[in-house]
């Protein structure tokens, strides 16, 4: 029986839910391919050994050791970052390893280099676990789609930002108070910027687009609103309206251009995506054969990652055992047809909207908010007037009808300089199914 | 550029789409994998001559004549049934071609001697569309999860059953006259008894389990109840009880014995399968490594099965083009480690219960029902008394905590023959979330 060795470069929380993973499916996938896969070399400069289940994997500080070791045939970098992440992954590429990552920041950003020195040199870049944590959304896109144009990609990609909007939904407390209660759990890291800012969602989204759509794209490229600002009455007022606020990914495909955004969105409670709750993602595609479909499951966590870094390890060994490497392309489409396509500019789209105007409670405010909306043809859908006191400001909620970025922004530069409106207004936009999937 | 030659076995409603998604995606099958796909032949006894975009492609009534045709690489079956599907089947993998089918019937049934012969033949036997229409969810059970040990399959699989329990629920119209309307719209057959008697589901669960455990079995082996007796009234006390019912394919996982059914099952309304309306499905797994698992879609359509087979299709074609057929097993495990495993006796297992009972209107009615129940250790959760009129019977609803099979059956035998209760009771099996996924 042929043994396919193993590389793993950092043995964190990650790395080591692999090495559990490989050693107590040891077995199966053997039962499952013939193939024994084997950990052959940890590298890791934190650790100076490792637990006794892996006695027979060599330990090393040197990830440079590992990557010229002719015995080793796969890398599996989880270390996450540009740098190092980077260097090594190049170097093992230019030894002839293939490569597996879980890292999304890395391949958001370097992805063109990372492929284009991959395909030159012949070798595997498998990155299931960069996406969805466990579920199999990029062998999805890439294989069971195949025969699909992708109209839509729609999803709650980062765990850590829905568990946090879903316990404010549940709890009815601010962010912050949630954010701290996150981290202490573990449910979010020390610095949640990435998470709850949306620039690890945007790192995904990217990712999606690269394949889905053929094209080159950076995480840079994706207009990207985080959920630091959602206040618990604006999940509030949402369930008022019957929706929930979710942090989503969304891009939509109009053929020579193609949207890309992230921000906290106003789902309708019909739509399966306001029901998934907690540390849960969700990716959902529409496809122009395949019509909609939508792939659950847990966004991270220590082993469901290694599920799917363990796939493409399978993935790759059955490749070499066959001689078919190179059998699907890495990003789906033959690196010559990958192409530039413009990003649709946040100015050109259009949504309904939600917004909380703070105003001063006296006649003829909701007149002049009105007369400003109409002014710019934005056509109001309802309006809820809540925490009226004997002082203070009142909260005026309206949800509008479908209304372009540029006249919202315009209208709204406006009723924010309003004397009776007395804080900047909130926004949220939201999903509009009809114009979401037919696009 | 290498040309893979498709036959088509049966031009009816999935196989024509099958033939206009091979035309529509044409030059994505190519700019993804490199290799032109080309539907050569159709064969059907039912038409003379192809609709004109197909001028390419040759028609004949005679299926042999295309499996004996050495142009063509990969026959693909789409004419359902067992007979003469099957024939066709075994001669076509006889002749050494790669097999596609959509045909749960035949693969539940016949599965064993198909995918023998074909290993003994070293040819593919694709079966994407076979469960879940569009969804790929074979190949996410072979490869994207093949690290894990699956411990439940739980899920919605048949799109005319779903279609018709969500009208029932929607409306409060009766399972006869969603049905008619059902079939009057084409979402239901003229003879609808494989899918509202829940024997579809069972065909797939069965496909399901084969790959998800590595097992031989039938769908002759699951216990399989439809949806045929449900009535408006259950729907609606399930809501009150905050349930919504779903026909479920269940199996559980316990090692040296696997649990296997198929029936009306109430769906806690904060599960996401309870979410799942209309003609979509969506199947559930547990796996040890990857935790829970859904995917969701349309489970029929002439499109969206159409993209299932075609990925099939490139799945053999890129195996064909590498030389590296049998990459995959099959059945995701490798033929001699397909097991025997024992299916847990319905008797021997357990769950929480919905019962209607319908009772006259007397006192100690429900003291008597207490009673049995009681005896035979039943604990009741909920009560509620309905339909309290002068004269008749009342319904009285019970749900209950988890109590066996067997002991269900003899308390409800004991209290259908009391004096007091007028009719037959009806009883439904209730989701128990801790019994499902930590079986």
């Amino acid at each position: 029986m042929r043994t396919i060795s193993v590389g793993l470069i950092g043995f964190g929380t990650v790395g080591s839910g692999l090495a559990e993973v490989l050693l107590s499916q040891k077995d199966r996938l053997v039962q499952r391919s013939g193939l024994a896969v084997r950990l052959a070399c940890v590298a890791d400069i934190m650790i100076d050994e490792l637990p006794p289940q892996f006695a027979g994997t060599k330990l090393t500080k040197d990830a440079r050791e590992m990557i010229n070791d002719p015995e080793i045939d796969i890398i599996v970098e989880l270390i996450g970052g540009i740098e190092p992440a980077k260097t090594f992954v190049l170097e093992a590429i230019a030894a002839g390893k293939h490569v597996v990552t879980a890292n999304k920041a890395l391949l958001s950003q370097e992805g063109k280099e990372i492929f284009a020195a991959a395909a030159d040199k012949g070798v595997e870049v498998g990155f299931e676990a960069s996406v969805g944590g466990g579920i199999p959304v990029i062998k999805a896109l890439k294989e069971g789609l195949v025969a699909n144009n992708i109209l839509s990609i729609m999803g709650i990609m980062n765990g850590t930002a829905n568990y946090i909007l879903t316990r404010m939904t549940d709890e009815g407390i601010p962010f912050a108070d949630v954010l701290k209660d996150a981290q202490e759990l573990g449910f979010a890291e020390a610095d949640p910027t990435y998470d709850v800012e949306g620039i690890d969602t945007a790192h995904k989204l990217a990712i999606l687009m690269t394949m889905a759509y053929g094209m080159n794209i950076t995480h840079n490229d994706i207009a990207t609103e985080g959920i630091s600002q959602v206040e618990p009455m604006d999940i509030e007022f949402a369930r008022e309206f019957g929706y929930r606020i979710k942090l989503l990914a969304i891009s939509k495909n109009h053929g020579d251009n193609v949207e890309a955004r992230v921000h906290p969105t106003m789902v309708p409670e019909s739509h399966l995506l306001a029901s998934i709750n907690g540390a849960y993602n969700a990716i959902h595609f529409t496809g122009d054969t395949v019509g909609n479909v939508l792939l659950y499951g847990l966004g991270a966590g220590k082993i469901p990652t290694g599920s799917a870094v363990a796939a493409d390890v399978m993935d790759i060994a059955r490749n070499i055992e066959f001689e078919a490497v190179g059998r699907v392309p890495s990003l789906s489409y033959l690196p010559e047809e990958i192409k530039d396509i413009t990003i649709t500019p946040m100015d050109d789209l259009a949504c309904p909207w939600y917004f909380r105007i703070s105003a001063k409670d006296k006649p003829g405010v909701l007149a002049s908010i009105a007369g400003v909306l109409s002014e710019y043809d934005i056509s109001i859908e309802s309006v809820i007037q809540k925490g009226r006191q004997e002082t203070g400001p009142v909260s005026i909620v309206i949800s509008t009808h479908t209304a372009p970025e540029v006249a919202v922004h315009a209208a709204l530069e406006k009723i924010d300089h309003l004397d009776v409106v007395s804080a900047p207004t909130v926004k949220i936009r939201m999903l509009d199914e009809t114009v979401s999937f037919e696009g």
